[in-house]
């Protein structure tokens, strides 16, 4: 089910498994840590198509841009002995072996389609534990390194897009009204890190004493909630000074096609004004999955990669400033 | 003689005369003065084509715009009694008839041309001698009612683009310099007013003891001293860091072509790093008149001319960053 607005940006299902037998990554033999990916790959590349990147092979580009892509996390990347990620071909899906758990098995799609995001990852969920022995306890569910995810070991998290009630500085009451759902709402990279571009990720807080079912209702009842109320507030907005807002958008839209020098955090926040600016028909783009890859090329990691050699600080932002600039004339 | 680079925006040929027999316009019986008007319109449109334009027939808008076009000063549309001014077709010539004197007759063509404006200026001037009498003492010349004017009662004066120098902050060493030539530098609407969008209004202090051919040599020296000095500032401002000042020129091009909402001070100040920006190379304009012509539109006065109704101040700035928008974009 897609949703007819630009609000979600992305559905992510991500389900935290152990090995049963083994014990959590942190403090398991480094000899034994080191033969799990392989199993891992094996046990899920009879039904479809995987790379597997041993963390230790990936050069400081590699890593970063994987990160940029939500495929693998942080911490993921510091277990450069034993880390591993199993990607598949339209990383869609992506499952980090040697992370907090033995297995982080994600499944990201675009837009809202948490139904489908569960199915996959559940499909390739059983494949993995048709190989591998979970260590589970009848009471307690699916056992994890961190008791927040005990029970289904499942977090639902939508990326969203809420220019609206952050500009109105309305997120608050969103943030109260879905933790009764047992619903948390942290910035872009997951928690502690700011709301750049006023992205934000909403997700479950716990995953004990309720099943999957249920947990994907209450992301479905949440995200409807904050999709309501971020529009009102796109509302609010237009009603209280389209002429200021406007002005802004299109003056962000003529930084990032004109620009000759462009940071990342600039980039971030004028691409945010941009696609509020799309939503109000202020600005229109004609390939709106072109918008949203360039939200991610531009990273520093995806532009080195781009730029297919070393770019000094200063020339990154140049390089970025073109791409950008080339890019939205295209779609625009 | 046009100059060959962008530095010289126009040529200005100004003389100051009264007619012998009468005082000064200050003093003057009105039922006297508002026959001037018609005497000086006589005088010359035998040999050429002229509009009389009377100040108190002009409604406000009618009267900024003359004033924005440098064909009245702010003094003449104060003399709603008896002021007025004599315009040819192409709008190179105005004399103004009970400014401070009764005739400014002034000529004033693009480009670095004193020559020519010299010539047209004389031509007129013998015309209207010949019909009017002229206060003239054979050893102080043509008596005018500020002795700043006696003798030759000529102003030479160039508008000149100086960014250069402005960012630089180096323009104090080309006022001491052009001063040992009787020059002066001021901004773009004459003395005491701001030197927006790095233009500046360079002409002779006094013209008593000089003859017109050596006012004229003086001039051209002075501003082949500035264009000198300007041309090695702007090497100096690329060389001390190009990506800045590109990153600049480009974003000032970003907003004139994308803004929503333009105010006249913005618009001034990024069209003149434009300008820069076109004689860098940064920026491309296929039609530098339409340029020039876009910066007189824009002002208030003749952006209620052009719009054809009357502009509340927010719809003002709106209509401005529409039309700016469209103009640049069609010749860039």
């Amino acid at each position: 089910m897609q949703s007819n607005t630009d609000i979600v940006i992305s559905s992510r299902i991500r389900l935290a498994r152990n090995a049963a037998g083994l014990k959590f990554p942190a403090k398991l033999e480094p000899e034994r840590a080191k033969k799990l990916p392989r199993e891992v790959y094996a046990a899920v590349s009879r039904t479809g198509r995987f790379t597997l990147r041993y963390v230790e092979a990936l050069s400081e580009i590699e890593g970063g841009v994987l990160k940029e892509k939500h495929l693998v996390s942080e911490d993921l990347l510091h277990n450069a002995e034993s880390g591993a990620a199993v990607i598949n071909e339209d990383e869609t899906v992506s499952i980090m072996v040697g992370e907090e758990d033995h297995i982080r098995l994600q499944c990201i799609l675009s837009g809202q389609d948490f139904r489908s995001a569960f199915e996959t990852a559940d499909r390739i969920d059983d494949d993995i534990g048709k190989k591998i022995a979970y260590a589970f306890d009848p009471n307690l569910g699916y056992l994890t390194a961190c008791p927040t995810n005990l029970g289904t070991g499942m977090r639902a998290s939508a990326m969203m897009f809420l220019p609206g009630l952050s500009i109105l500085n309305a997120l608050e009451a969103c943030v109260e009204a879905v933790a009764r759902l047992n619903m948390t709402i942290r910035g872009v990279y997951g928690e502690g890190s700011d709301s750049a571009g006023y992205r934000f990720q909403v997700s479950n807080q716990h995953s004990l004493g309720v099943t999957e079912s249920e947990l994907l209702d209450a992301v479905e009842m949440s995200i409807g909630h904050i999709e309501d109320a971020e529009l009102k507030a796109r509302e609010v907005l237009y009603k209280n000074g389209s002429t200021g807002i406007r002005d802004k958008i299109q003056r962000a839209y003529g930084i990032l096609t004109n620009a000759y020098v462009l940071s990342s955090g600039e980039f971030t926040q004028a691409m945010a004004l941009c696609k509020l600016g799309a939503f109000y028909g202020f600005i229109k783009f004609s390939d709106p999955e072109r918008f949203e890859k360039l939200m991610v090329d531009a990273q520093p990691a995806s532009l080195q990669s781009i730029s297919e050699g070393a770019l000094l600080p200063e020339t990154r932002d140049i390089f970025r400033a073109a791409m950008v600039g080339k890019v939205l004339r295209s779609i625009s």
